[in-house]
């Protein structure tokens, strides 16, 4: 009964098979070796297209700081929410791979960002003053760090309004899956057909050790090249890449990324459920595998002492993440420890 | 019959083994977990020493830059090897890290810094004139990249003389394990009784999937905050760190690093002895898993087309990887290929 | 008649006069010359101290950059206000020169930091947690961006706040003369008594062509080497430095600098005085030479047709600058013209 | 009788006069004044096109750094001599301000790089390969730090090698009036008529007090808008850039720069006629206004006994650098000492 973080969670065994099924023999080193190939087909029906790069990482830190240091010059800014992980949970890793460019911080409730903030701030961007710092990227969060979700409607308004000012789109994807199995749309709508030009594609948080893809789309391919030397230079380049590989085919396979994210995000319902019935407020919309109680001390005391661990958030509430291996039995403690029965 | 490089071998099947058994239930993440926490024993043993201080990455690229960058300021400078794979294969990965400090390159026979060129390099250093760069660090590699040893002794002199100068003293053990094994010196002999401060500790090559351990001795220890907080910002904290501390025990327990390295040090011997007997002379001396010799055309041609699969290297001569995959047949093959049998 | 800026004025005579007459004979180049070491002298006068160490710059933006990235590693953050210099004109220069530390904005009225949201943002910060950023430097403006002023007991309480938590504290002082010359604090009780540990003193704005000093005061001295290595590598360490002391001697002599910042505040009080008594509102308190009236749009164009020049300000307000050059003169046209008499 | 370097002479009296003459009355800050505009004319004039943009800093340090910077990714590196200025003497500016690109050295006699090698490394570059470290820029010092000389022809043909694969060329002219002084080459046929992309036009040196000059030529002002931004994050925009362009007026009118180079050199050919008189040996040829002698040391006692500074360098020689301060009168004084009359 473990909601301290899906990270907290164990890998889903096939990622492990799979991963014991590569180890045999020799294998090109660096992304040489055919697994690291074969995802280009896999990815192409995830996302129903040709016209994509990818490269494998095994951190969301990494995979977020490198995609944003391929559009983001020292000299720019990115636009992201001021709850986004990008800023709150990274240790300046943007800075650090752009070689010094600011995140500028928007505000909207759920960590999403609000239409009229975005638009303001795009409307402000003053290319030609020397001394101010333009946007050159816009980084959304899907699902947001408060467990909230935009629609691929609203990522592709957020996406035109910023190429229309000349910004690149980004997508921390960390957890894409929750987002896609809670709203049903297709990887495709909410991400390059929506405008977003490069993605950070997590499937740690779903399911696998460490697996994060990112996802050049259509024009933004060219930075390819760019992007292999960063990793290269960032020690975000392993020798045996194929092992990063494997779990990435254990993921998409068969669709058990959005098995396992619709089995989290049905979990997630489940406790939000137990939370309202016991007459408890949540912060936020439950549009994934995350939910944010209001708990009175009590309550909260109770919890922890039964090992419903969670984490403290800011603003008063407490985030409770399921995952892959939460149980309808875990679900069920947490409902009786909450209703003190 | 591949000696293309050591990278390009599996794992060893004890490495899967270990990851799949620490595949249950929560951890904490980040490091948080008892599989992380328990190496310090394991490498206790290993270094027969408490005094260190260690962080896990998946590269070795990482596991030097991180290093460096935590004792060289980017006003700085390092010393290395001209043919180190800090300068040679990292695509400017200290530079990037370290915030733009520069490698100062020094010569000598088969990748192994001439004592009199460190000297000279070491004598001309002139802290207070502010447009030099004065170098803060002296980076050894040891097995070096043409397969060469420094003998313990010889460390504790470099490292003696770079001390006197005020610097810190990083050894790249990407093969520290086929050193070990070449030259039965203890890892506390080739390491912090030798003076180095900060060590970056290769599984990788030796057997595991993407394994290495940077380890501050001593005084050194201080920079355990700085490190933490300069790998997170690197992408280098991966959520699922239990997955990589698995293979380090997996690795360690029983010597198995030093059996595996053993092994392909024996293999490197087997394929040298076949190289002289044939007639053909070997670059450098073999000290580990590596051997160079210099082949006719004809033979090279012969080689490849046999599938022994081998590296170019400057100088004219191939380089040839043994791994702890490489079995007595494949040399016996390689042997006969050669003679031409 | 024109409020633009102070930097658009020329510089007084007595800083050509001091270029011209330290334009004579040989003189050891990048500060080994008898004017830039004469300094001291004339610093330990102006501070009231021996104990400080100083290096001169060309630019406002560098003597910043320069001072905080000796003070903000690349791991850590800046806390400013959200107007604070270093975040809206400066392009990322800290973030730059530090290697990618964060600027962290706090609010208040009038470009001051408020003390509840310092207190606040202090008493967050959690240093072993790993993935946030740590603020390590405190910065505060006085003059500020919006011409108020932080009392010297107001400066010397948030500096020990900021000191209790481990921070530096950094003094943007590029209209430090404005707030010693309203005040009549001593330059003493601003910045080191008060706790300053490095102070960006500038003479630009108030009479000079380009020169600005880095005083480094007491503990903070262990970094001048730093700053000096830092200043060379960002091509801050001009050859012919003669001049740039030459100009800090013409400033500081008999307490020019004094003089012309009391002028020119004289004259914002007099603009200021025309602003209320034409029946307009004025945005902040004027402690300096800055006014910001909030004019209807016909008297705007009133003045700007009458060649009174000022500068759109955020918030609606726009920003007039008096400068050593503004004569009464100026200011009875300016209040003729907005009386529209 | 001062010969330790160029940068201790004082300013040329015209560069302070025109100093004084632009210190009337208000003007744009950061650029936006009328003398800074008006050099567009003069630079016209001096390179004979109009395809040009330009950028005023006040040390050879910044516009060297900056200049790369806009031509070298942090992925990338820059080939020049090992003897270059930009790796000698900036304490790493070029690895700052480009986010960490490598310098690599090249040979060659006198500090020019020697054809076969800059073929060799041109030849070597393998771009796909994302180990290493691919060259983006080649720099040429003219003239060198050794005071010898490329010809025009030399430069084009270099630049021709550079461009051929794929890398863009700087010139650092921090002498540039010493070589066209000597080899009467036009300004234009050194630079952008020999394929030269972005030129360190230097002033300092000549005569000016603090005065560079980063010129982009054709293709090459695609960068103009990073190179301003670059300049505003680093310090290098000065408010009152008046000043900067009062000193390149003063410098370029009449040809005043070529007239103080040319001085300069002429009593450079005295010095060494005196060495050469004296039975001793000079090190490299003199092509502009610095002398390396081979001096023993009772000479070299006499000499400094004498007043006549000179600079130990590398190899056993000492340099004597000329300005336009260097009289008659002092060649003669040092041939009288040297030859111990």
């Amino acid at each position: 009964m473990n909601f301290s973080s899906d990270t907290s969670a164990p890998a889903h065994p096939k990622v492990i098979e799979a991963m014991a099924a590569a180890n045999t023999g020799p294998a090109g080193s660096y992304g040489g070796d055919p697994l690291t190939a074969g995802l280009r087909a896999r990815l192409a029906e995830v996302f129903e297209t040709e016209d994509f790069d990818y490269w494998l990482v095994a951190s969301g830190t990494a995979a977020n700081a490198l995609a944003l240091a391929c559009f983001c010059p020292p000299t720019g800014a990115v636009l992201c929410h001021e709850e986004a992980h990008i800023e709150r949970d990274e240790r300046g890793a943007p800075e650090f791979f752009s070689g010094g460019a600011k995140l500028r911080l928007l505000t909207g409730f759920g960590a999403r960002i609000d239409r009229d903030v975005l638009e303001a701030e795009l409307a402000g961007i003053n290319r030609p003053f020397v001394h101010g710092t333009p946007a050159d990227v816009l980084s959304l969060t899907n699902l947001t760090e408060c467990g909230t979700a935009y629609s691929a409607a609203e990522v592709a308004l957020y996406a035109r309004l910023a190429h229309e000012k000349g910004l690149a789109v980004h997508l921390d994807g960390a957890r894409l899956a929750n987002v896609l199995a809670s709203s049903k749309a297709s990887a495709a709508d909410m991400t390059w057909r929506a405008g977003v030009d490069v993605l950070s594609f997590g499937l740690t948080k779903t399911g696998a050790i460490g697996c994060e893809i990112i996802v050049l789309f259509g024009k933004a391919r060219e930075k390819f090249g760019e992007l292999q030397a960063r990793a290269k230079r960032a020690g975000h380049m392993p020798a045996k890449m194929r092992f990063l590989a494997a779990q990435a085919h254990a993921m998409l396979e068969d669709g058990l990324w959005l098995t396992l994210a619709g089995h989290a995000n049905a979990m997630a319902k489940g406790l939000a459920s137990a939370v309202l019935s016991a007459g408890f407020e949540i912060a936020y919309p439950v549009d994934g595998n995350e939910v944010f109680p209001f708990l009175p001390k009590e309550a909260a005391t109770r919890l922890r002492a039964a090992g419903a661990v969670s984490y403290p958030w800011p603003g008063g509430s407490s985030r409770f993440v399921c995952s892959w291996t939460t149980t309808p039995e875990d679900i069920e403690a947490f409902t009786r420890v909450l209703a003190g029965t």
